[in-house]
């Protein structure tokens, strides 16, 4: 294992912070670097070509700040992307987002599960293709649920219409049966509350935390310093959603690639 | 008047649609090329700056293939570039989105007018100072509506979601009182069904034929010839989603800018 100094991470906008937020708990005080590429969000809806450029250049980025670990935080991303980063950074750590969730779900002793993801992310799908190598008793049913991203982005948390269109998702047949539940995007783990009040009886898999002890693994610096925060395009809503959502109120310095 | 031979329209996806669809029943046969800007979608939640640069790449686009009258079919780059795309090709003519309407709200004899737009719209008050202009009785509510263009790109027309998210926003305060409703955005036409069942007793106002009707007092050639399209990313619901609302199933020439 080679010896990480710092964790660069990277979203299309918010969502890789609840993956931040997740690894503040685990491994707090570790010098991290964020990338929000706020300019292209969302990256759910665009094509593999269009999410491996731009993750190129990002990686290129967190790379120059020093970064030797970097957490694909990002499940479009991780998708589209993760091998393609793989193989031009080979000096590089990478974690993705599924890989770790995957494992998990693998060793979970159930056999039906559910996927909630963007549309890049369930064309890949990378997250059955990977199960299917691990255990291929677990059967994966993965629905596109591109309306979810901008319901959260534009602040529609708690206001009763986050219920209603999670529960039109969730009411397609494409699920029924699950067992458990995954938020196959950064963004989702904050619909948990509203999820299982819908699905009762459904087992919501922890993504964030999966993957924040996945990256502690990693691990074995004394190294301490304070996060930093990039964008590649500022708007009050994003500032006012970090601050709102994550008790994030940093200085986020703009930097177009 | 300068003599146009072809017209060029823009929006970062779908929603210039709508205007295309208004023009070719104004102006039909004539020759059109559309750009959508989908690798860049949505114009609206991102800066202005953003949204200059992405505007600027297109109209030279769309002038190296000849066209010589520019409708800039998206709300937001008509608030937040309009001008600056005036000053760099001062050789083309271009028509925006909001000063046909709001020369038409100036004359209409009514005083309390909304808006829905996106936040880039909003932020402008590109609709409120250039109607102070023209007619300083009328007042403009506006309202940021940023859940409507995904709601309409993911496909939620008709399904009750539509008019849930509307209501949310139709409920606002902002709008009390209001006798006439201004689609501020390019999409927000296909929801005037919608809209116009919640907000029975206010005006729709009808932008697409009003913009129309402003091309077409530029148009005098006899050119006939078939619209051209071009996107910036290809995805398979942009296609769905042109073929299926707007009866578009022409070929989409992948170009990159």
């Amino acid at each position: 294992m080679k010896g990480v100094q710092k964790i660069g991470l990277f979203d299309s906008g918010l969502g890789g912070l609840t993956v931040l937020s997740a690894l503040n708990k685990v491994l707090p005080g570790v010098p991290k670097v964020y990338y929000g590429d706020t300019l292209h969000l969302p990256y759910g809806d665009k094509s593999d070509r269009a999410i491996q450029g731009y993750s190129i250049k990002i990686v290129q980025f967190l790379k120059d700040q020093g970064c030797d670990l970097i957490v694909i935080a990002c499940n479009s991303a991780s998708a589209s992307a993760g091998k393609e980063l793989e193989s031009r950074f080979p000096e590089l750590t990478f974690i993705n987002v599924i890989d770790p969730v995957v494992d998990y779900l693998a060793q979970l002793g159930i056999n039906r599960v559910g996927l909630l993801g963007t549309r890049a992310t369930v064309r890949s799908e990378a997250y059955s293709l990977k199960l299917a190598q691990k255990n291929s008793e677990v059967a994966l049913y993965a629905l596109a649920t591109p309306l979810l991203v901008p319901l959260i982005e534009d602040g529609f948390l708690g206001t009763g219409i986050d219920s209603d269109v999670l529960a039109h998702y969730l009411n397609d047949s494409t699920l029924d049966g699950i067992q458990a539940l995954v938020p196959g995007c950064t963004h989702y783990p904050l619909l948990k509350k509203t999820a299982t009040a819908i699905l009762k009886e459904v087992l919501w898999i922890d993504a964030p935390n999966i993957v924040a002890e996945e990256v502690a693994k990693h691990w074995n610096s004394n190294e301490i310093a304070e996060d930093t925060f990039y964008l590649s395009d500022r708007t009050d809503n994003f500032l006012t959603m970090a601050k709102k959502t994550f008790q994030i109120d940093a200085y986020w310095e703009l930097v177009r690639l």
